[in-house]
């Protein structure tokens, strides 16, 4: 490294700030990468590891390993608790402090439990490793509790699954449980029956995936019904404890509910003191410039950047991206004194969600597919998205495996019980 | 099920375990299979998932599935209280109990700390899933601070692994810590380099692995030393802390200690009241009887069984294993009025162990090898006994791509930090 370079600073290993940092590879900056994890994570797929049709490692690649060939980053494993930006410094947990002359907030979301947080402890939502293995525990405990369960009405309670939120987490989650549960574990437990579990599917608005055309959300409504998910649309949880959610007046006993509902933008903005909406996305300017923080962007979903249409764009995988690339692409525009590419400008390639293990809904905008062609197409997709050559592999096989036996291999729950 | 069949209650899906419930598959008794985690554990590989080289479903299956065609038999997940030698009964944590004709007890062992029970925090040992993911954790942590540690004292500490006990677990961790410090690590990060860390292995006795021939004792520290281990024989640990390991009147300044000394048997002889070797282990008849227990045997690390020369037989699975089918055997033919098998005899196929990813030394008896054939048949033996198809697949590829990269792809720090 040399001391004398423009040093950038990237907080978060998602999809935006790796793909920043490779832009950055061969650029005449020193790059340091800080993220509070070790691991870069395929935030797609974590609800298979929920369900636990793959492993942790399966979806998830250590940082330092991804960036091994950059020789012009460093990877900090580290917590930042804020940044002073008048002397351009981040401040670390570990009570450092790194300086930056440009500094990419890419720092992402969690789940918003729209002012209910009493919530989160019975209806746990599913954004990094250890949340996932969480509600696998929860899910697999049930079952298990359920198989030694007497008295009817507990065991009905065991065997009830709801999943709140009707976008693609919530679909994807509803399709595996509903796998899990009515499949998979069928032969193995001596006293459940696929008949004796249910799956609820609860979205406050009028259908499910709602950012797909309405002909592919009533495709998915019959898809995941196929599966033996009942959906509930226009449902609105008003209450939800140990061994119950409650839909409007409805109080449906459940011993597991899972939370897909709302996200929050991490607290990057309040670092700053900048303006956010509803979520606490940073407003930025069309070059994804924090406004009035000149060598600030903020990209994915840190950001709330507006899309053609004037709607915020989606916080997806493929916007994070694109918009780190285009960060990167503005610094060395910037550096060697060419034009700024200006305005980031989103190209959608398409939106995926699938349901269950032979079913996917794809929106191409003027193509338009479903059904088992769609999920061929959709594992295709994530395959070679995923990180990491062995992860390819060895997601693949496990797939493959799946699909063929309908055995769940990392059905572990780990922890002690009781 | 049939209630007035014969009931054989089993504790523990360990190998003992597993291997008596497959054994009854086709008895005419009712099994109850009763463990407190729903994964049987192939505990060999398990310093593999805390050395990063593999995933924790790799070598871990759900016990249901193993048994899914075992018709007679049924799995519950509960933690066994205590037994009710007068009544027949099993207590269990869950408040309920389960009746038994025959009492199978194959709990099998944790590590001890010779009374030492505060060194547990500082030096973990290796025995349960769990306790593989927070040894992964504490050593990937140690690289990462030592990554951006400036004391140089502090730097030092923090790249030094000690491994205490030199058996056959306490070498295969050694030489696989020395493999992920040493080389696996040594291109990701930018400020540690091969040489920064160190390994050592302290074992109290004159050589490593004590139940082997005296050449294959020399032959493995030969190996291990040139992977960079530094072996201390005949070093008393008198103290371990956060930050250090005392052996004799040394005080080696490290973050990390991982224990691989002494185990201690479950408690399974407090729920009987009878005696005890000195580390908990049942004595039994010679056909595995718990003495003066009609219909209650003690297998695997829960008993302590004399073999041929006098010694009690080494706490290994190929020991759990044919204890186990000796034990089925013997109530079959208690059912059938048969001639009971009598007297357990140990079959010793060979004592193997593994040194790094090159080298092995096996102990057939008259035959013993070493070096990188013995590596070879030690990996092909290992995968041979993975239960589970899926598992035999993934290990093997992931065996052959680490060994051909050296990359280490389960390197995940799980739990928040700091």
């Amino acid at each position: 490294m040399n001391a004398t370079r423009p040093r950038v600073v990237i907080v978060g290993a998602g999809f935006g700030g790796l793909a920043a940092a490779q832009a950055l590879r061969k650029a005449p900056v020193d790059v340091t990468l800080i993220d509070k994890r070790n691991h870069h994570l395929f935030q797609p797929l974590l609800y298979q590891v929920a369900t636990a049709a793959l492993s942790p490692a399966d979806i998830a690649a250590p940082i330092r390993a991804i960036l091994a060939k950059n020789l012009n980053t460093r990877v900090l494993l580290d917590r930042v608790e804020g940044v002073d930006a008048a002397a351009k410094e981040v401040r670390l947990g570990s009570g450092a402090s790194v300086p930056y002359d440009w500094l990419i907030l890419a720092t992402g979301a969690r789940h918003s439990y729209f002012g209910r947080d009493d919530w989160a402890e019975h209806a746990p939502g599913i954004k990094t490793i250890d949340d996932a293995t969480a509600v696998r525990r929860k899910v697999l405990l049930a079952l298990e509790r359920a198989e030694t369960e007497t008295d009817h009405e507990r065991r009905k309670a065991l065997l009830t699954f709801v999943v709140i939120g009707g976008g693609p987490t919530g679909v994807e989650m509803a399709g595996a449980i509903a796998e899990l549960a009515r499949k998979s574990v069928s032969r193995d437990f001596r006293s459940i029956t696929p008949h004796c579990s249910r799956v609820i599917l609860v979205e406050g608005g009028q259908r499910l995936l709602a950012t797909f055309p309405e002909t592919l959300s009533a495709k998915a409504k019959r898809a995941i019904e196929k599966l033996g998910v009942e959906v509930h649309l226009g449902g609105r949880v008003t209450s939800v404890g140990a061994d119950h959610v409650q839909v409007g007046d409805e109080i449906i006993p459940a011993f597991t509910a899972i939370w897909a509902a709302g996200v929050q933008a991490s607290p990057a903005a309040s670092w700053l003191g900048v303006e956010t909406d509803r979520v606490g996305k940073v407003q930025v300017a069309p070059d994804l410039r924090v406004e009035g923080h000149d060598g600030i962007f903020a990209i994915g979903d840190t950001a709330c950047c507006p899309g053609p249409n004037g709607r915020p764009l989606p916080g997806v995988a493929p916007v994070a991206k694109q918009q780190g690339k285009h960060v990167a692409a503005t610094i060395i525009a910037a550096l060697k004194g060419r034009r700024a590419p200006g305005a980031f400008r989103y190209r959608d390639y398409g939106n995926l969600a699938t349901i269950g293990r032979r079913a996917a809904v794809i929106d191409f905008g003027k193509v338009r597919m479903s059904g088992f062609p769609a999920w061929v197409l959709w594992s295709v997709a994530h395959i070679w998205f995923l990180v990491g050559f062995r992860s390819r592999i060895v997601v693949g096989l496990s797939w493959v495996w799946n699909y063929l036996t309908f055995a769940r291999s990392a059905r572990l729950i780990t922890g002690e019980i009781r």
